[in-house]
């Protein structure tokens, strides 16, 4: 039984909090602000939206993920993968900078906030272990390339849309002899200096002779410099007047109350990328929060974890924002800079709260292009290809599977892309699955072990025939069972008996069971008994429910042992 | 490699084809002609073809697979679930007896057939085996209960249309004031009439002293009789002008040439249900082919066969047909009947050419309720709701694949009712492999074997802990598998070495391969080592490639014994 308390995580670290976890978190998230400041920006500009719907999004979602998620250290808010996701499915059906757009940006937030908390009821956090390791790995890889490339335009002053790598690169390139080189140079600069603040930089502050806690919030705070060094000089040159993009009015206030648009055909258009965001937007946030309460020996509860992201999605519905997850970085931000419990999130909620009203009227004259710089660089460190070479060495359906989800993503978008991956690692598995390996096995000497007679220097007996299958038996192997065994035994040998060692079956469905029985009866004809051995306990249970042990030829033996021996000639 | 024999199967048997075959086929031919010219008219009407469609597409395509086909009893032509699903995905883009509607089928014919072709081609054979026993047997029954009910309204001599059961139920009850009850005597004569001919006719001549084989025949003459005299009756009586739907004029001649749209509009909108038949037909084709050769001893290939089907349907394409497969009932006459060889097809042909020149204008009195009374009886033969019993008595999973896949055919229809089958089955089975049986083994004392302690009395150390994964690791349930060491290994307790017993792990994925990692790391700073035993040699093969034994922190064994003897106290 769930009691309140697992429902409400916040009433179990609520009752212990005191002035030691008050003042990490509020250190903690005194950090994670001044992270979150630029980051909410740009996740807002790559989804398309205006900027204040990112710190919006990091506002009341935060505070609602305190309330309802299991992870101490999670920071919820949009996300690179996430943002390009929303991107892909509203550019599909609406004008960018739109109200529509904005509406849909609400709905996507609702709908996928109303699948998370459906899912969490549910308890359907399962499905997320559908997606394979190799296959996140790729999409996040293919996603991060996207992301970069769609930023590029951002950086040379031009604009240039798509969704896929085909469609950015020749955008781009079309809008080339448009580049604004005043926006280029700010730009280079910008993402230049970030990448030496993210690996020059901290060692730097280190060798001065400054604290390891200290040098990283310097280094934390690299994005912020690049705001305030590009914000300025674009103020103080005037340079918007050269055509370089700023943010402009950003509205000044606390998030509004919004509303998603519950209109059927808006939902049916938007309930699919819900669904696929919502997905990847838990298993991204599911493993950082394993990964870091792992490090604390904390656990936390993946079907509760569903229901605080869906709240927090649902939070951003309905205050002007957009989908939302755990994020990577952040979250990683907050645990190293020592947040004790999800309170963490909640200051960093009000710290956000105190810029929306008091510092968007500083970021108007904020380049476009610093934005997209710290994007890239952020993004940069998804981009992993060796997983190409570390499935290629495991094995090859791991790397088709890795593959094709990296092009499916590239050239057919992120929605193609985690589809095409989930369903080829699943179909390649149940490939495998339906043509089973199948060893003969005899007795290894001196042992009562049996093993592969092709691997192994073992004892046969010409009248015994001892298959090993190396595989539940269910309906997409019944009938490769049927057709193995009529070609492996024939009638004219000295083969009186047949025995199927079960060690590694672990289901017999119904339709394995009717191949059984027909394997059974061919045999039969031929004056050949059927054996089993090693038959699983709740295998066996569910034989003896029906009359296939009755017809049965042979016998069933505990053991592969005691089967050689009674049936050895 | 496969030789032109293997393609051509008609060079096999036709290099040793005698006077006996040729005998054999012959009588097999004129048995099946009689039983196929009222089946073919039938169900021609059920796809809501003209009925010459019936008959052309039992000609061309009998002959193809032939020459194609593997199987030598097989009987290829329309079939009830086949023409059921046609009527169904015609039905939803073309008017009944427009001109667009024969095109349409056609089409679909053309598709079907380029569809096996290429899965033969391919060797996709095996994609065949997704359909679990349960699914087909639970979609032919709710299709045999669909078509039953579609034909009720000719008995019942009203225009009642629908492609689902509420739908048809509905109609029907709405016409019931338009009975015509002339048809309805007829209709309900000649059901009770076949009924009687297929329960008590045999029995009774062969109680009167006639033979076996005679009175065989004249029981699959049967429903020639119901044709002969109810045209008789509606001709002598003039009934037709009692509103009584005959089939009227039927053209006179052989099958002309024709050919299928390549509209993109309408391939696109027939492409899925043309690879739905495809499948369902190569399924039931396969099984029957199968069962006939199995009690000859003869084996089929089943990508050949896909080529043959894949053959017949282009020829019915091209010569006025519809979507054709391998019937149960008709392959199981000609079998009966003695067919020797795939010849007896092709002389099933020429006598329905005969059919189709000569006999057309005798049928233009045939009224349309003998032949709903003859599909009627037919298809209730199909209707097996003893298999919901069935399965619900073996397994819960078994018994919701079935039970969906009923309801959701008679209630959405024919598509969706086979798609909700097969992914129900495949999603059920990937559920039960995500959360695998994980059994701690010990020792059944006087033998080296390990089995479940709580089903077994058998020795254990509090030191060694051995568990048995009953399923293979991949990435379903790489989570599942960290979860259950989590929470089943402490630190505080006696534990040195945990053992994984891998003879039932078939494979291990890299997302598998990544959670042991995890494992092992996870137990080594609680001071526990990790042991495999029982690794299967292909799965070693892998492990071999990595690092990952390299940083195993204890050892891998032969067999479960060994790692006994080496680890307990």
């Amino acid at each position: 039984m769930k009691t309140l308390r697992d429902y409400f995580p916040i009433l179990t670290w609520g009752r212990h909090y005191g002035r030691q976890s008050l003042s990490d978190d509020l250190l903690a998230a005194v950090i994670v602000t001044i992270m979150l400041i630029p980051q909410s920006l740009a996740y807002a500009l790559l989804a398309g939206l205006p900027p204040e719907a990112g710190l919006y999004a990091s506002i009341v979602p935060i505070i609602l993920y305190a309330v309802f998620g299991t992870s101490r250290a999670l920071a919820v808010g949009p996300v690179a993968v996430v943002s390009l996701m929303t991107a892909a499915a509203i550019g599909a059906i609406a004008e960018q900078g739109s109200m529509g757009y904005g509406v849909a940006a609400l709905t996507l937030a609702f709908l996928s906030g109303a699948i998370l908390i459906l899912m969490g009821v549910l308890r359907l956090g399962f499905i997320a272990n559908f997606l394979s390791h190799p296959v996140i790995a790729g999409f996040i890889t293919a996603s991060g390339i996207l992301i970069a490339t769609s930023q590029a335009s951002h950086i040379l002053g031009v604009s240039a849309g798509g969704h896929t790598l085909p469609e950015m690169l020749t955008a781009l390139i079309r809008a080339l002899p448009q580049v604004n080189w005043i926006t280029l140079v700010i730009g280079l600069s910008a993402t230049g200096f970030l990448f030496w603040v993210r690996r020059g930089l901290k060692p730097l502050l280190r060798r001065m002779g400054i604290g390891a806690r200290a040098a990283d919030i310097v280094t934390k705070a690299g994005p912020v410099l690049a705001v305030v060094a590009t914000t300025v000089a674009v103020w103080g040159l005037g340079l918007d007047a050269q055509g370089v993009r700023i943010v402009g009015a950003v509205p000044q206030g606390l998030p509004p109350l919004t509303l998603p648009s519950f209109s059927p055909d808006l939902i049916g258009l938007l309930i699919v990328p819900a669904a696929l965001i919502s997905i990847i937007g838990f298993v991204e946030s599911v493993s950082v929060a394993q990964t870091l309460a792992a490090k604390r020996r904390q656990r936390i509860d993946p079907d509760q974890e569903l229901i605080g992201l869906g709240a927090a999605n649902m939070g951003a519905a309905f205050t002007g924002g957009m989908p939302v997850t755990g994020g990577f970085a952040r979250s990683v931000v907050n645990f190293d800079a020592g947040a004790a419990t999800a309170a963490a999130g909640a200051f960093t909620a009000v710290g956000l709260a105190v810029a929306a009203i008091a510092l968007t009227p500083l970021i108007f004259y904020l380049p476009i292009a610093t934005l997209a710089a710290t994007i890239i660089v952020a993004v940069l460190s998804l981009v992993d290809l060796g997983i190409l070479r570390r499935a290629w060495a495991y094995s090859r359906a791991d790397f088709l599977a890795v593959a094709a989800t990296i092009l499916a993503t590239l050239v057919m978008g992120v929605e193609v892309g985690v589809s095409t991956g989930v369903i080829l690692s699943v179909a390649l598995h149940l490939y495998k699955t339906s043509r089973p390996h199948v060893a003969e096995v005899g007795l290894v000497p001196g042992t009562q072990h049996f093993r592969n007679i092709l691997r192994h220097e073992v004892q046969t007996d010409p009248a015994v025939l001892t298959l090993r299958i190396d595989e539940s038996l269910y309906f997409a192997n019944a009938r490769f069972l049927e057709d193995y065994l009529a070609d492996r035994v024939t009638p004219d040998c000295d083969l009186r008996h047949v025995i199927l060692m079960c060690s590694a079956v672990n289901e017999i469905d119904l339709s394995a069971l009717e191949s059984l029985e027909a394997i059974a009866h061919r045999l039969d004809t031929m004056g050949i008994a059927l054996h089993l051995s090693e038959v699983k306990g709740p295998v066996m249970d569910r034989l003896r429910g029906t009359d296939f042990l009755a017809h049965l030829t042979g016998r069933v033996f505990l053991s592969q042992h005691d089967a050689w021996q009674a049936l050895r000639g």
